[in-house]
């Protein structure tokens, strides 16, 4: 048996019973509000993107520094960290939200719109 | 049989999979790099708080206003979106980063250090 | 004879010149480029920002504390540092955009628009 | 004679008396507070920033593009903007905090540390 959680067997309710435990136990809960949850999102990607700052990573050099994909990770767990406390905090269920929005932007953003040579953000 | 996918049956790799084709489809994949997506990231969490600028909006009045809790619900989605594209794009298993950092975070912030006065940021 | 400087009897050219003898005088030039400017002007603002994460502070509350209120203007004053160094970086004249940039705000935000109880970002 | 405002002889206090003016107008003073207004900044820095998202835009490639300058130079006047509304509503001299902010960041960034190839940000 193997019991090692890893994203092709770990649902999205995992992480926000995980999340929701570690916010009890320490009596955050009633500091969490979505726009200061938002406002910590931020703060988080900005630490995340502060590892690229002024600099131009290829993707086999940060995958050759242990240590800048460790931190790398670790920023991107404490961005969805964030977005999943705010998701418990509005009672949003992902899943429906992510399924929803897609739809809005394949018919945004039509396939066959995009020839090799155009992006557009979403 | 009950096919709809739901926060509680839905795996991070199902996102990583719908995420991976909407991006083949369109040809974008080589417009994908982490430091451009961190910045998505980073726009996609400033429209999110646009929604709650210059505004003292309850859990009540957004749950109770449809259009803004699909807006927000939207936006949340987009955020999620990027960070998905970010994780494909370093080759990043969400749920291990998740659980290490989980762990870290759990040592820095103990959970007798938190009378019900205080609070720090990850 | 006082020739302290203040805000009434400072130009924005000093504030050019400053930046610009700062940057190359450690030869930082050559890692100046508007993207990453702008990377690190979001930057300084999340370090602003964090000071008032999950935190309700008065201006009172702010006035009071001689320690945060000096942490507040320092990073107020690296995020302006930076955008000094991205103007710089563009050679844009930053009172000539100003004016042109608050004749739109004013034809976009008419003041008979805005009675008591409402508003709308620029 | 030629009054004409451009940066070698516009001071600080001429933007916070204009931006001031624009608030009270349109009765919006009491919307502002120090935590909005920040957020409002962050804002305005991602507006910005996503004009440059995947793309690699050259400083001649942008002063070719008169519409993309004109974007560019809007982007950073509403940044200052925010951030002259957040000194004026915190009482801040900005031309002293940049001045405190510089000594401080000469000591901390000694010239002699620098060769040619390192940087670090402020």
């Amino acid at each position: 048996m193997n019991s090692k959680l890893e994203d092709n067997n770990t649902t999205i309710s995992y992480f926000k019973k995980e999340v929701e435990s570690f916010v009890k136990e320490r009596r955050w809960t009633k500091f969490h509000n979505p726009k200061d949850l938002i406002q910590a999102i931020g703060i988080e990607v900005s630490e995340l993107s502060e590892l690229f700052l002024f600099k131009d990573l290829s993707l086999d050099a940060i995958h050759k520094d242990k240590d800048l994909f460790e931190n790398i990770s670790d920023e991107i767990a404490d961005v969805f960290i964030y977005l999943v406390s705010l998701i418990n905090n509005l009672n949003v269920d992902l899943t429906s939200a992510f399924i929803r929005k897609m739809k809005k932007n394949e018919e945004k953003y039509r396939i066959e719109e995009f020839d090799n040579s155009s992006y557009r953000k979403l």
